[in-house]
């Protein structure tokens, strides 16, 4: 078994050694992953200035690729050609924080797993409630990687997989519960006088339903949502069909 | 009527202007736009580095804000108060291009509508097959604008609109298509003798089936899709229950 395995954080983070250890007990793994953080960078494919790709030896002595790319930038190297490797699975994480709900299209974790659903290879986004979950995380990793690559995904469908920081309870397959942000505008004042923002507050909550992910990870579970790349509103499209649209 | 406009072809752009002058003659325009290129650039959400919000003039002298930040950062900005503007409406475009089926995770001008509907102000994408279409798709936007504000989208959806070149038949609610990628992977080296690479190729082409938005523009149809955040995919969860996973 071949797996690629990346990252939205770079390619230095623990979360990123910790899943490639637990996946080299079952395959051949080679990582490529962002020289820079890509929290909340979306589905990027960079189209409009070029790419690097450079070997990079990890913590472990292992040889690695570095991509000034996004995540999703990364799989695509990969599956354009760019190195001598064709992952079977793709796995990308672990990400030090939960990608829950309305998390998952800003989350370069999960985005780099829509673009290993997007070239057709099932892929698996991992992420955790906290870095204390590391091991869980990665031991679940390493026995739902092969069930996986057995049972397949269907045609744009990925697996997007939450730890919590409790203690496990079991695992909990749920769709995506409504997150809540608490993003706040800090203003500040540059040393030439000119105004710069950052979007700060604090870290995203979320209604933790039963069902969801966010309801899972609140009661101890692992959550494991399928996320399709299909965003059809397909229960509004009967309302849509009735409106007076211009013709 | 209170509208922010937005790209992701920056403030410069032909169809962002075609786009504000259409609305204009049906509400208050603020236009919030990048200072560069977003295309393809994903559902972004800054937190690593500060944002700029400059004003700046636009070709028919008009004042404008550009921000550093990505589409779904301008967005943001303005709901959390970087200017003193509250839309009613955002309406995101117009593109160049289309955004038809998986382009959607991918395109600023889509995701910046997309961060609108998670904030819970309508919110519309509007983009083209050619550049020639901007005179009716920017009268279609301004025809379309009152009719979602009078009827309001459900929460966590927007309307993707996508407008043909050829002569107009008609207007239909589709899904979102197959999308056919043609990346190709272009190494070079540098003056250096290092390598780099260009994700280049060909345009995306389709699967024009009936019902779709790629079929729509085939036919000759304005394409309207409306697009939810929720990505769950419902049907492969009763699958994905029987499934012998780790606990």
């Amino acid at each position: 078994m071949r797996i690629l395995v990346t990252n939205d954080d770079g390619y230095l983070a623990p979360g990123l050694m910790a899943l490639k250890q637990a996946l080299e007990k079952i395959g051949e793994v080679t990582v490529v992953a962002p020289d820079q953080n890509w929290s909340a960078g979306g589905h990027v494919k960079t189209l409009h200035k070029p790419l690097r790709l450079t070997q990079v030896t990890l913590s472990d002595g292992s040889q690695a690729y570095a991509s000034s790319g996004a995540p999703s930038d990364c799989v695509a190297l990969v599956m354009l050609g760019a190195i001598d490797f064709k992952p079977d699975l793709i796995v990308s994480g672990i990400n030090p924080n939960p990608n829950l709900g309305h998390d998952v299209t800003y989350s370069g974790t999960v985005t780099a797993a829509m673009e290993g659903a997007l070239v057709g290879v099932p892929s698996i986004a991992v992420s955790v409630e906290a870095e204390s979950a590391y091991p869980i995380a990665s031991d679940f990793a390493a026995k739902l990687a092969p069930i996986v690559l057995e049972r397949g995904l269907p045609r744009d469908v990925l697996l997007n997989v939450n730890v919590p920081a409790q203690a496990i309870k079991g695992v909990q397959i749920t769709r995506m519960g409504h997150r809540v942000y608490h993003d706040e505008l800090d203003a500040r004042i540059d040393p030439r006088g000119k105004p710069y923002y950052w979007i700060g507050g604090q870290a995203p909550t979320g209604v933790p339903d039963d069902g969801t992910d966010i309801g899972a990870l609140h009661n101890g579970f692992i959550s494991v949502t399928p996320i399709q790349l299909d965003m059809t509103a397909t229960k509004f499209v009967e309302t849509l069909q009735a409106w007076p649209l211009p013709q």
